[in-house]
C-alpha cells in the first residue's frame, strides 16, 4: 500500500485537519488571530510563549499554503505583512471553541472566563457565528 | 516575562489543547480510536498513514501523561496493552466533529460520507453523545 506523505493527506478529515493544525504554534497562531486579534508579524512575535521567529515564518507560511492565513500590505507600512483569516480559516471557529471548552472542563487552571464558558457551551455556533462578526471588524481597521 | 515551556501551558484553553493536541500523529491516533475502533497497538501501527513504531509509542505515552488516553493490559493476550479514551479523551468528540465538519467543507477530495456530513453539520453535540455510547461499546468488547 502506497504510504501517504504530509502533503497528500486529503481525503480523511481528521488526516486533512492534521496536516493542517497538526503543530502547536499553528494552534497558538490561529488563537492570537481569532482571540487576541493579532495581525502583525510582530505581535505573533511578541506573545506570551515566546515563539522563535522563524519557527513563526514557517508556520505563517504553512498556513497561507493551507489557504487558512492569506497575508496583505500594510497600508501603514508598506515594507510589512498583516496576517488575516481566510473563509477557510474562519470556519476552523466552531472546533477551536469546542476545544476551549474541553480545556474549561479539564484544566485545572483554566483562564477560560465563566461568562466566555457559559456561552461556548450553550451555543457554539451562534458564539462562533458572532466571533466571526468579531474578526471581520477587527480586520477592517487595519485596512482603513 | 517568564517564558512557558509546554508542561506548564496550562491557563490558556487553546494553549492547553495544542500542548495536548498539537502533533499530527496524536490526531490520527485519535481519530483511530473514535472512528476506527481501534484499541491494539498494532491497528494504530498497521494504520494506512504508516506511523512509524517509536513516534506511537511515543505518541500514546503522551496521550496517556495527558490523562487522554489509560493503558489496560489485554486480557486476552496478557504481555500486551489496550488504549482506551478516558472521560477527558471522550470529551473531545465534539471538536473532532468540528473539525470533520470544516475539512468535508474545504477539502475536494473529502471522504466523509454525506449521512455523517449531515449529522455533524446539524446537532454535532447529539451525534457526539452517539459517538461516545458507541465508543463505550466498543470497549466493553475488548475486556470482555
Amino acid at each position: 500500500m502506497a504510504r501517504k506523505t504530509y502533503d497528500t493527506w486529503a481525503g480523511c478529515p481528521l488526516r486533512f485537519s492534521a496536516a493542517a493544525l497538526g503543530d502547536r504554534w499553528t494552534f497558538l497562531i490561529l488563537r492570537d488571530i481569532i482571540f487576541k486579534g493579532h495581525r502583525r508579524y510582530r505581535d505573533f512575535l511578541n506573545g506570551e510563549e515566546g515563539i522563535a521567529t522563524n519557527v513563526l515564518a514557517n508556520r505563517l507560511a504553512d498556513l497561507e499554503r493551507h489557504g487558512i492565513v492569506e497575508r496583505k500590505p500594510d497600508p501603514k507600512h508598506s515594507a510589512r505583512s498583516l496576517y488575516f483569516l481566510t473563509a477557510k480559516g474562519r470556519d476552523l471557529v466552531p472546533a477551536m471553541l469546542e476545544l476551549i471548552v474541553w480545556a474549561e472542563r479539564h484544566d485545572p487552571q483554566t483562564e477560560v472566563p465563566k461568562p466566555f464558558g457559559d456561552r461556548a457551551r450553550a451555543d457554539p455556533r451562534g458564539f462562533a457565528d458572532e466571533l466571526v462578526d468579531d474578526i471581520l471588524k477587527r480586520d477592517a481597521t487595519y485596512l482603513d
